[in-house]
């Protein structure tokens, strides 16, 4: 039962994640985990703090000398900045209060912060913010580069690209996915995208949304090979994993929508045209799926009835822009009640390169969490042992 | 903490509920169950099944004299057909065992047959489409019109409709959706249509589908009137009501898109046209939100950072064309390995308007889960009492 | 993922439970449901109403021609009494209100009566004891023994046994536990116990207190012999086996107090004659739990830092006295406020040998749990093949 | 919905916790965590390490300015001897593998080593040993001080005391605890006792223990007063407040038995002489539980049906003996199978006036679970108000 929980404001002392249920003997190392952060904080478009800080994250408990025990994997990725915020976010109360001016007192249109003040009843909405912040996603991503690691123990492999960006499409996306030189030019991308033409394009307009004071979103798209079939299930409504990876992704701040294969697409279409005709093929099985049932077309982006079905799995998220625009919104200063612009706090123009990596992570916990629930297992070795012999048995259906 | 679990097959004796967590003294009656059962029956473009049948919920337990008592609320839905099912589906093994002729064997496309057989080792294909199979939304329509009805005690109403089938779409829609006069034309519209130069391009659309023996998806839109702001949390990744809302929404079987807001769209236009301002008026607090600060736009549908901000919720979910083709699609014969087509089991050529019932279910129940986490309280005049004392100091914020 | 949940009134029209996660191709049949149902309202000291009814479970989905589908598993337990309670306890609503003399207003102590009341705010103390009634306690039962059934595939095998009753103990328990003819007498005996002078005297107090219109209670035992190692986890507090036993045992009505192993004796006794020295023997394969390495003790009582050691799991629980005498206790009428005895509601003088064939059945689903949890797989074959590879490790270690 | 994760290896960098749904502005300062983790580790009969190491807890998110924020509590508890360790289990691996004889190769009775080695398969015991450790229960304690501070905003205090140490028990428990005076001398008391006669017995039994180079457990109670009635409910087996307190309390690494109110003697006494009389009389709605319904006695510990019903909890937790003995029992080596003395890690004599400590925690989260199930509320201010105008209902009921 794979679980996982973070804690952390976005100008506190760091974030927190605590992972359990990864199975024991799983190698791994705070490089993979940096890694996944190091990508996460590329992006042409993102603002002044993204380049200072360099996040980091610090395994704390759960692995020994390389490997996991079985135990809870703890994490903390600290506030490199904390000194400069010390005095403003720190956990002691004392008895100089804050000053009232030094309270966000204007909430921005986009962000949780009017919500959540009502909510909880903050009257200093940085309150809200520091919790309802992106910056919680680098908790996620962290937690994700381990599930990450976990199931590339048995082959599968996530990827991501940003498909489109202010209105600039990629054309022919799918096309040439199944290339690893294709996902070698995404991961080079300053903005995670395989098409240097459209690429081009919304670059273009990154950079005219920002000498506007504007932001632009955009849409990304999350891959997954080499997953086995029969992973999620259909017997109860929040089992099915289109469901759950859906919830997944919706849960990623500033994430708007998500859709599974042909997505809205698919309601636009005759049936004769959506699903995907199935076929045979016993030499098929010396690929890593080991289903000799095959697809030509994989419309259903790898889920049929909320369980893998061996294809792979397509998944994509529309991201909003981002919320503060340097040029800002209207507003009300929740105290006087007067009709004031929102405060600005920070400046990316554009963070989709950034959400995509979220999305793997996020896309990892589900699948790892699903793949376990299959395969049980306490240490790598048995989680593999029950794997392959599976794996057997579907060659064999 | 409302839960719940749905059981039965397809062909079997018939589906249950259980609904844990709804609140003491909630009046409750079977016709409000049937209502919606019914309202998931109609629709242009049902096939013959769905005119015999005609679904009662029967309250099982939870409910004395008219009013639930705080304990799980169960319900039965027969299967009005069972008597000729009987011998197929019989819970009791018997020495003379199915007729070989008598198993599925040839999975259909875009179903859970192959990726549910290969899962569970199934070697008769009914195994899996009894379980896989729509009509377990039934149980969850009825469990969601018991979340309705606790919903409708606080003010909150659910209405959904048919935006788009087979690529024909209303017109403006969102423009008129506050008036209770285009609800009830929705209501009387065979695919809960509003616009009627739409719905006669839809139909148009099933007819011709039908006749080459094929089917048609769509979009449909859930709203909810009249939520409190401050359900969901952004707290944790798996408290926001997005990602919640989300997961309900796909796990719909078929739903293969879901948007919050302006979904997809916000991806492609600047920040500047996506974010809602925000805007003060005491004079709004007549209504039932009661927030005093409002919005102009609802482009959010409802949900910034996770939770609900006042405004009407918006949720649309894509679904794909019925998955069964009268005019099949390949497959392959999963002993003898044969390319063969694929098995015919029903005939629906469009269930978009009745998906758009069970998403108004789905909905009621991720808002009455979210909306008992906040108020908590074990009767309905506890659940009010701390409702409208939070209301208050919504009012006062 | 196992998960239960029942719902069901005592008089209401029956019991409900959804057992979700039971893997497919289990054989499973009604008979062996019903055997549990009768074994649990067997026993010298029950009154009128045990007789009468004879509860029978009728499985409702989940089930196909003797064989579990992996769907979710229904059962239905009807209350055989239902038209005789039909006006008193019908869902619907009428005109004519119940006459205000058929309200329970006298809360019995030691029942849920008056604590119930005041939470949900019931005026009828009827709307809380008809859920709150060891009635509720057949669900549990069934779906137990589906858990046993299932754990018996894999050499699990569940026991229970009356050890005290009203302060009349067994001799020497615990020694011939490994023998079956000891268990066919406990199954014989009207008390579950297998030590015919303590049986007597037991009878005898039973006897004494129905004469005095009093009640007894006692404490009965679980031992689960056959259980692989390493079930349960010591890594995060909610997943050690031990902590999961005791809330599940103590979840059953009356249960007042849960050991594992030596229990309390072990604070009584030095660490020297407490803890079980660990010996090895590779001939000792040849048993089912296929652990070479053994204890000559068994003080922990299979349990180690919340983990199956290989041992044979002893759990034992104290069942309070039956809380309805019928030589009532004082009480309170609720509107009045006058002193008034406690409503007398039923009539048994000692539920001990029911309370532990429920015992075993709460024992039977959180061992099925841990089982699932260790062991993933989705039919039994699979689960076979991951259980059977464990235990090959096991062997080796 | 209040949930808590642990991380963290006994000698590892330290402990993590996260605390997630606990309310904003509930004021919250380290010091308060770090009391009970003091009284934790305080105690007559604890060896060397208690003494050297002082735990200290640092609040790490969550808390601003010593309020909470809504949002997760995350706390760092850091091993004070982490420099000692760092090679033994530092994170990263490198060339150099540990030396062979460094790895712990043979199980000590009684702990997780042997369970815990088999499950995960590690060959190392102290990867076992390290998460399986009586150190996690300081996560839990400063977690638990949180909900302590949670429930005294509402009036439930939460005490504890040793009742029995090896065989030596209080004289008239139970009759004093009403009194001040009498938690105070318990607070002092080197063994959380509050009969200085029996102390004197305990501690001489901790003397021989100690001499002989063996341990000895016991029997303490945790009690909580002013409780409101109505947590916890008996409408679905696992909302059950005994179940999951008995749960919670089991989960504590050592603890054997648990008992509730008159616990295992309820089995042992007449009907007559276990349940207690309801009484009224308005006066006592002075009383802080503001139920005008009382008992004379309190032989439920203040539970019936699962549901606290307004007088003192009482839960009594025993706790077997040490495992590591100076004086090691037979065990045998995992690699090389021969029969040697059980390793010796560390050496108090007795421990259970800290596991008292860590029950009052334990009670503390299920309890300000339960409430928060009830109360609902985001801010302090919401539960308290929900709270007040439920007590205003109880009043009058």
């Amino acid at each position: 039962m794979l679980r996982f929980l973070t804690a952390g404001e976005s100008h506190g002392k760091g974030l927190l994640v605590i992972l359990e249920g990864i199975p024991a003997d799983l190698p791994l190392a705070e490089e993979e985990l940096n890694l996944d952060l190091a990508r996460r904080q590329r992006g042409y478009g993102r603002g002044g703090r993204m380049k200072i800080e360099s996040d980091r994250a610090e395994i704390f408990s759960g692995v020994r000398r390389g490997k996991t025990l079985g135990s809870p994997v703890g994490i903390l990725i600290r506030n490199r900045d904390w000194e400069n915020w010390k005095e403003l976010m720190k956990v002691e109360n004392n008895i100089s209060a804050l000053p009232a001016a030094q309270a966000l007192k204007v909430p921005r249109p986009g962000h949780a912060d009017l919500a959540g003040g009502i909510k909880f009843g903050h009257r200093d909405l940085r309150n809200v913010l520091e919790r309802a912040s992106a910056r919680e996603t680098a908790a996620r991503t962290a937690a994700g580069a381990v599930c990450r690691r976990l199931l590339a123990e048995f082959g599968t492999v996530i990827k991501s690209q940003v498909i489109e960006i202010g209105g600039a499409k990629v054309k022919g996306e799918g096309s040439k996915v199944k290339e690893n030189d294709y996902w070698e030019k995404v991961e080079k991308s300053e903005l995670r995208c395989g098409d240097p033409g459209a690429e081009k394009r919304m670059k273009k307009l990154i950079d005219q949304a920002r000498s506007k004071g504007d932001t632009v979103g955009g849409v990304f798209e999350v891959r997954a090979f080499g997953l086995p079939p029969g992973l999620g299930s259909y017997t109860q409504w929040d089992l099915r994993l289109d469901g759950r990876l859906a919830g997944a992704m919706m849960s990623i701040p500033a994430i708007k929508g998500v859709e599974i294969g042909m997505g809205f697409l698919a309601g636009r279409k005759p049936g004769s045209q959506v699903h995907d005709e199935i076929f045979y093929k016993s030499a098929v099985g010396g690929q890593r799926s080991a289903v000799n049932f095959y697809r030509k077309t994989n419309r259903a982006g790898g889920l049929e009835g909320g369980v893998t079905n061996g294809e792979e799995l397509v998944i994509r998220a529309a991201m909003k822009p981002i919320s503060t625009l340097l040029k800002p919104k209207n507003s009300v200063q929740i105290d006087t009640k007067e009709a004031v612009p929102a405060t600005v706090e920070r400046s990316d123009v554009c963070a989709v390169p950034a959400a995509a990596v979220v999305g793997e992570g996020m896309t990892a916990l589900e699948l790892a969490r699903a793949f376990l629930e299959k395969f049980g297992g306490d240490s790598i070795r048995e989680v593999r042992r029950n794997f392959l012999s599976y794996l057997r048995e579907v060659e064999a259906y």
